[in-house]
């Protein structure tokens, strides 16, 4: 067997406002030995997501991060060797790596995966974008034919496939983005109805224009501001899929929320759901036939935002939260 | 037929801020005469409620009361005189009558009510604040036995119902009211196993230890700070009904909303729902049955707060907003 290095990247500090490229480190090891029941992975994709941040942040639906190990990350693997039950060298594995070449874990904490083409897609919309945006909207939202979906960081990995199925499923779909170019492509290329810039000026009037109806369902991947505006022309009986709040993870979480809570709720008999994707898992192969059957009628369009080499992993997840992707970005590993 | 007077109360003006005396006026009319599929009422109780305050902030679940008219207001009326479909002199309703001692309204817009000892239970347990808890808790809160259920306002007309319906399913009830008096009758009398006096100290430490299992079921009449502090004690996939915000009526509403949504939302997974008893009422056989049973029982008491006069409802409309009823407070008129 050839002589390995495994690079590391190391979370040096919890940022304590934004984060940048000095609350990383870069290092090298010796690739671990898997123990009894473990399976040695070689790392090749690995998936970025705006939860990273919120992990540096405290215990959410996993623990927190800590300063001085190796970075959290779910990734697209492969197995080199195996001493657990049911994985041979070869196979693909979704598993929370962390960003490193290689990563030794339990068998019981990975998710075999098909071999499909392109691979990415396993990390897209085969993946928790995927499986995120259509639980999210379908059994969280629930929409009907006819009414609006409204979806915040649509250019996103999430909001660009939340969009799509709104569409599928008859709705009329706004999306919030940041940037024009991003808003064109929404609408041109994705077909969305509309699409609001944040950054062009103030969110409330031009959604107002945008969703003319009201919103019946907003799917939220913000909160913040984008909440406080959706909130406020949300339809009697609406539904807000709150999926996360990346306008809170990258500085100090905000001491207030949006206005309009609980008031509006009542007035307008609204839910507000948190969700995680994970809770879903059940009903994984139902949404998986379907997200495959849209993608190969051409009604799911997918896009992948993919970086090259580990070391770059750090700027890719800062410009990630900056907003600088389209669709799901990811940084190819090996 | 004797000459008849109707004293009315007029709202001279909507307050800008906290809610007082000279914000009314008392005026007096001749009794209106029912016009053909109208009947004419005599008013016996007026039900005094939160939501007589954010009537006046504008519109709500119905048009927004307006100056220089009678107050609008829920009351237990009996019927003087009908010139509509199915109704004859002596039957008792429930009509939003406003306060006044006489209306006429279409027969449609009457609720015909049986006629049960006392009369007032009409307006408490079996009125909308019974229902409103019934319901509330029941079909949006879905406590299961062994669960933790916390209300707010809880020795009002409302909460009182919730924290013993949730004792009736097996749950450990937690009730926050204000003042000692208040809370040692929430435990002594009602069966709540622990209440926290917000007027004591800051309301998360005592919830702390009054729920030490956490909330998986909090109640909220009141928004503000207090559902701040629950919202950040609610365990996975808790749920908040959302039922009203009591301490954002009485003056300029927050220009803010509770700390921790959407983020808590997310990573517990909870539900958030604003809800409007008239949309259950398609159950409310069910509600009433069910209420009867536990009155009859003994499991439910009743506590009624009975102001006489209609000269004296505002004084008790502004008396409930500072929370000084015990259960629910209604006006006997005539």
């Amino acid at each position: 067997m050839e002589a390995r290095v495994n690079r590391q990247i190391l979370l040096v500090e919890k940022p304590a406002g934004r984060l940048g490229p000095e609350h990383f480190r870069l290092t090298e090891a010796a690739p671990p030995a898997p123990k009894d029941g473990e399976v040695l992975l070689r790392v090749r994709y690995i998936s970025l997501d705006a939860a990273n941040r919120a992990w540096m942040q405290g215990a959410t639906y996993r623990a927190a991060v800590e300063a001085g190990t190796v970075m959290a990350g779910g990734a697209l693997a492969e197995v080199v060797e195996s001493r657990g039950e049911g994985f041979a060298p070869g196979d693909l594995v979704f598993a929370d790596t962390g960003w490193q070449d290689y990563a030794a874990l339990p068998a019981r904490e990975l998710i075999k995966l098909p071999k499909i083409t392109p691979l990415t897609h396993l990390l897209s919309v085969y993946g928790i974008a995927g499986l995120t945006a259509y639980f999210g909207l379908l059994h969280v939202g629930r929409p009907k034919a006819g009414e609006t979906v409204v979806v915040s960081a649509a250019a996103g990995s999430v909001g660009s496939l939340v969009g799509q199925i709104g569409k599928i499923k008859g709705c009329r779909v706004v999306g919030i983005a940041g940037g024009r170019e991003k808003c064109d492509w929404l609408t041109a290329e994705l077909g969305f109805d509309a699409a609001v810039d944040y950054k062009a000026g103030p969110v409330f009037k031009a959604l107002k224009s945008a969703a003319p109806q009201g919103i019946d369902v907003y799917f939220d991947n913000v909160g913040g501001d984008i909440l406080e505006a959706c909130l406020a022309q949300m339809n009697v009986r609406g539904r807000i899929a709150c999926c996360g709040a990346i306008s809170q993870y990258d500085g100090a979480p905000s001491g207030t929320g949006p206005r309009g809570v609980p008031g509006l709720l009542v007035i307008r008999r609204l839910v507000m759901q948190g969700f995680v994707v994970m809770d879903y898992f059940k009903a994984r192969d139902q949404a998986l036939g379907d997200l495959q059957s849209w993608v190969a009628a051409g009604k799911l369009k997918v896009q992948e935002d993919v970086i090259e080499g580990l070391e770059n992993t750090p700027r890719a997840l800062i410009g990630l939260l900056a907003g600088e992707n389209r669709g799901k970005r990811m940084v190819r590993v090996g």
